[in-house]
């Protein structure tokens, strides 16, 4: 299981998460996602044998109106 | 025309804006809503004839999420 970590930056509030959730719930491979408004980190839990690139997760994140980098 | 005003506490972006609004919509009796996230101003304008009391405004926005108080 592959888990890819995230820093977005411009949410703030339980709209903007779900508004993040609900871009990245139109992917086909995530198991799972956490996503904290107050802390900016996104973390996104792929499905057993699922290559979803990074690029797709950021673009889906910023189809929701935020930006998402890579988190170290 | 009736214009109320009132001071919106608890929201943070333009989707708070919109949770508001859109409870607001349910409402019968309104022309008009302009809503501020950043300043926390909500200011109501009636339909002409329209009677709607501030309380049910007050349990709208509370319907949303947020706290409202007439503004002075």
């Amino acid at each position: 299981m592959t888990t890819k970590n995230f820093t977005v930056t411009g949410m703030s509030c339980g709209h903007c998460e779900s508004a993040v959730r609900s871009e990245l719930a139109e992917l086909t491979g995530i198991e799972e996602i956490a996503v904290s408004a107050s802390t900016g980190e996104l973390r996104v839990t792929l499905a057993e044998g699922a290559d979803l690139p990074d690029s797709a997760i950021i673009e889906a994140v910023d189809e929701a109106g935020y930006q998402a980098v890579p988190a170290p």
